[in-house]
């Protein structure tokens, strides 16, 4: 992995000073570079011995970069990785923008790993992840949305990355169809648990310290699972105050809390987090065909999709 | 061309019905498909039987309107091609996302032609108008930005799409390094012509008819040649006018009347013309290895880049 950030800092340079300035403020911030991981961790699960892989890693960082950085100025969100959000630093034109670069390198690293075949299915995923963006925007403020169309949003917006990395590096190492197609079943699942436990964490009074902004979802009106739960199970009395704060986002600081203590008492915190806990399951059960060390690195990234508050 | 346009039309729907709506609105109110003829008329001249380059030419048709849709988010224009902008009347984050999805399906596309290195050039040309936009934003409102700079912008953020959509064109044709790089060159030099043509038509009196909105640039204090001629022209007198006007953006109505009268009495507006007029002929000239009705096309439209106020 030490190998794929070099290659990340390597190629988000360019003669235009303010693009790997502000490509660096959200790279070097951090991230966990799960998605990257599941790239390499399938190419070498499936075989892979040159560095191909890496490349495609890296490509699949700056397509995640760039949906952050073009989600950021679409949410108008203020933190990022515990830091200032760059559209609120560069301004939201140099965020679109420097997006739009990161995702043209995305493409040039796809075409440097050389193969044409992973190049389409990271192709087909931005677009998923762009029509998943599109769909959450025009619905997100739906106060009976519904657990189905919740997972068809957050399958294409999350994790349709996931099950892609995986996908594409295994192809990229020449794996026979069945081994890329339990990889991209096991990135699918793992992202879900991933998003819906990122999901649970905006309701958790435990996630100040993790650098998270709690509350962003609620105050954005977004439409998630345990908002989505404990809507269906508090019933009428609360309907006027679902209706004001998330489908009208007229809110004061105190319904925040409010909303958390209901997501919490109704236990639709609970039940999304035991889903995200299902799926993590899932996800390792799609490994049952593969064996060794790469094997278990994945099983303890699926464990570790759902207890991030730790 | 008739083909192109099928295709566009077939790869611009999503079960998410604000994307087509959003594409359609901007691809359906015309444009002259400069671009994807470029690409097409490339290839036939190298020779190409087969249909691959209808994929890249509607590729690049869809990175051309991605990009047009950002634009005008990051420039915050009302019209566009004589209709008012997508993101007034979708708002700026679907104009952002449906961009992304425009901007995926034209690399899905271009996986579907099967030339690895035609897309290696479409990367690496994305990436480039990516640079050459955040170049623009950031040193857009400079008094003395200098001819070199101008053309090193309009280099990258125009003229690079068309060197790329004719060498994409010739490569997917197998054509020899040599022939490719002519048809680079000749796109290279066209783009630079367009662009200071459509530079120009911003400064004057009879491009009202044309669906354009003259004036745009000044009134964003857009530092295009004209512009800048006209400020190099005028002397010490009318420092504190251009000062006022460009670098601070403080203007009144009767503002752009005075700066297309500097223009155009300078002869800021003739020689800003005739630099296009030298671009249109060295394009040409890059066309001297060449026969046939595709040459005498490609010349037809050197020509037209240079003459649409008519």
């Amino acid at each position: 992995m030490a190998k794929v950030d070099a290659l990340i800092v390597e190629r988000m340079q360019s003669p235009v000073p303010v693009i790997p300035a502000l490509a660096d403020h959200l790279i070097a911030a951090g991230g966990k570079r799960l998605r990257p991981l599941l790239s390499v961790a399938a190419a070498r699960l499936a075989g892979a011995r040159d560095d191909a892989c890496l490349k495609l890693a890296a490509a699949v960082e700056f397509i995640h970069t760039a949906t952050l950085l073009h989600d950021d100025v679409v949410d108008g969100s203020q933190l990022r990785r515990g830091k200032v959000a760059a559209h609120l630093i560069w301004g939201a034109p140099s965020s679109v923008l420097v997006g739009d670069f990161l995702f043209s390198r995305a493409f040039e690293l796809m075409v440097d790993a050389g193969s044409m075949a992973a190049l389409g299915v990271l192709a087909k995923a931005s677009r998923v992840i762009a029509e998943g963006e599109v769909l959450q925007l025009t619905r997100a403020h739906e106060l009976n949305l519904g657990q189905d169309m919740y997972l068809e949003i957050i399958s294409a917006k999350t994790a349709e990355l996931f099950a892609a990395a995986a996908e594409a590096g295994a192809i990229s190492a020449g794996a026979p169809l069945a081994k890329c197609q339990a990889l991209r079943d096991y990135g699918m699942k793992l992202g879900i648990a991933f998003q819906l436990a990122d999901d649970a964490l905006d309701y958790d009074g435990a996630a100040e310290a993790l650098g998270k902004n709690p509350g962003d979802d609620f105050r954005e009106g977004k439409a998630t699972l345990p908002l989505l739960l404990a809507i269906e199970r508090t019933g009428p009395s609360e309907t006027k105050f679902w209706e004001r704060t998330v489908a009208h986002r007229d809110q004061t600081d105190l319904d925040f809390r409010r909303a958390q203590d209901l997501v919490s008492r109704t236990g639709a915190l609970d039940a999304t987090l035991n889903l995200a806990a299902d799926y993590a399951g899932a996800a390792k059960k799609a490994l049952s065909g593969f064996a060794g060390p790469w094997r278990t690195a994945l099983e303890d990234l699926a464990d570790f999709a759902v207890s991030r508050s730790a």
